[in-house]
């Protein structure tokens, strides 16, 4: 790999079509229901509409894409979880029983598992994709945790999967995670792009307790004190994990493939967050799932000036609160195209 | 129909099974998750573990009871719609071209529209079951708007409603209604059982505005000089509509019966209101699925200490919020029936 497989990072992201946004809300008002009753699902009908260019959008085809890695700063104590669940929970995706996978099952939605750099190698698994990149990441308390080559490998490793969704014709991409330390990781990344303390942005994750978020909180201001940079994707390289920097180049390939994202949590709200500081324009592909328990979720979020859909104390990450979700896009595209109008019901309007 | 037509309104309603509760929360315990890292969907997925006693909970069978009426109160100009749309949406449920009806076929639940009383006679419509009551209520700025046996029929006809549907396999109930002027009614109907002023509970409705909302206002205070109670039936009697006592009849049943209802947004929410103040136990049946735009919903909510699901700017009352928040109950099920324990799936616990 050299520097010029990062050149794809550039292409064009499309803008959302301004005729379809002004046809989408002059058939929302059409409808036969009070102007603006339904809320935000009339913006997401509009926005899914718009994004699809057209008057009846769908978005029945839909690709969960769930990365995982290992972290070297997981040596440092910061989860409240063994590493060896990382490589566990892959299993787990694999054979159906995680949360997503019942999600997805649930939904009907694609899940596609990538395993970009679990601590040891895994033998082949149903549905998991191996693109393994190293051992897990490196401790960032040390040196940056990818390698120059290694981040742009992650980077391409999650535009690949986008493409191969999109050529299989999926209308919505969800990016999930599984890394025991990621939160940490998330965390130090956010601090980094937003100039913020570690205790803004350092939490509970899978379950730390009071004293655990202190040695966090100073664990991330070990690796600021070394790693301080605002440029993402520096920020990335030194901070980032496999499965953040995967996410990246997911989320950014969507926008460029004009893919509406429906962002999950907080360490994907982290990745979003890299990958809008990176192209601006992709804010414009993303939706947010839900606002998570996880208390650093909020600063990023506010960052994005995302208002996100759910608000159901969820922080498992997996794509899972995105994919509790989906529905609500659902119900949105089914109602903007479905919904009859004012003429067509002979209702009386206002 | 006679006063012991109202017998079966004090039959038992059920509390939840507590050994089903503690034998859910410890599977909850257990699943491949951080412990409460799915929130509210825990919480879910343990009270329908209970209300089904089982550990396998399952909502896949959803009946939504429309039940629709005119108001008397209506030719006081108190709202933005005309009356004659009451009758035109419910041949619009009929067509399957409203909000609720696409809805329903999006997650396949079963619509029944009841007509308890247009102001006009209706032909045979598909999906409507023809219970007319009157041809609305009485105008209850001159007298009360139901008559005690009109009362005591509708109550009946919600609980036959709910008979039915439970005896064909339903395992929740979503009720809604249609009714012009009916959030007057519901204002009026919540003033009275909670002893507020109707500045603290009328709103705009379907979209009155600033000037409409205040002669609202003035409509509901002086109904309430006219009637003032805080017992529920006499309160539904004076107060209340066909359609609204119809709902407090279905969820009294649905309670009776062992169903869970999933409550829509400011108008159901009065009627369960004015059926937990006449039957307290029900509350134990009841979930709330939204924070209705219409600014007096979470004074009801607060009064019935609900914590609702979603908070999307909904208004538009068919059953239309609580459809839209079914696939939350769906997905806490499944996750609850279908995640991998830590032992099944051999990941590390905590």
């Amino acid at each position: 790999m050299t520097a010029s497989d990062r050149d794809w990072l550039q292409e064009p992201i499309p803008p959302l079509d301004t005729d379809s946004i002004t046809a989408a809300q002059a058939r929302q008002r059409e409808l036969t229901k009070p102007p603006g009753s339904l809320g935000r699902l009339e913006e997401l009908g509009v926005v899914l509409a718009a994004m699809q260019r057209t008057q009846r959008p769908s978005v029945e085809r839909v690709t969960i894409l769930i990365f995982a890695a290992d972290h070297g700063v997981a040596t440092e104590g910061i989860s409240a979880f063994p590493q060896a669940v990382t490589a566990q929970m892959v299993h787990n995706f694999a054979h159906g029983g995680a949360a997503i996978s019942v999600l997805a099952r649930l939904w009907q939605a694609h899940l596609q598992v990538i395993n970009v750099g679990t601590l040891e190698p895994l033998e082949p698994l149903p549905n998991v994709l191996d693109r393994r990149i190293g051992p897990g990441t490196a401790n960032f308390l040390q040196q940056p945790a990818l390698q120059p080559d290694q981040l742009t490998r992650a980077l391409v490793i999650g535009r690949e999967a986008v493409d191969n969704a999109t050529e299989a014709g999926t209308q919505l991409l969800i990016g999930g995670e599984m890394g025991i330390g990621n939160s940490t990781a998330a965390a130090a990344l956010g601090c980094a792009l937003l100039n913020d303390s570690a205790r803004t942005l350092a939490g509970p994750g899978t379950g730390l307790d009071k004293a655990g978020v202190e040695h966090k909180i100073n664990v991330i201001e070990a690796a600021l004190a070394l790693h301080s940079t605002r440029q993402p994707l520096e920020a990335l390289q030194r901070l980032g994990g496999f499965e953040i920097v995967a996410l990246v180049g997911a989320y950014l390939r969507s926008g460029q493939r004009g893919i509406p994202v429906l962002v999950d949590g907080f360490i994907a709200t982290a990745a979003a967050l890299a990958a809008v500081r990176l192209r601006p324009e992709l804010a414009a592909w993303l939706l947010y799932s839900h606002r998570s328990s996880e208390p650093g979720h909020q600063r990023l979020l506010q960052a994005l000036q995302a208002q996100p859909l759910l608000d159901l104390q969820l922080r498992l990450g997996e794509g899972s609160g995105a994919a509790v979700a989906l529905p609500l896009l659902r119900a949105a595209a089914a109602l903007h195209s479905e919904m009859a109008t004012f003429a067509e019901a002979q209702v009386s309007a206002q």
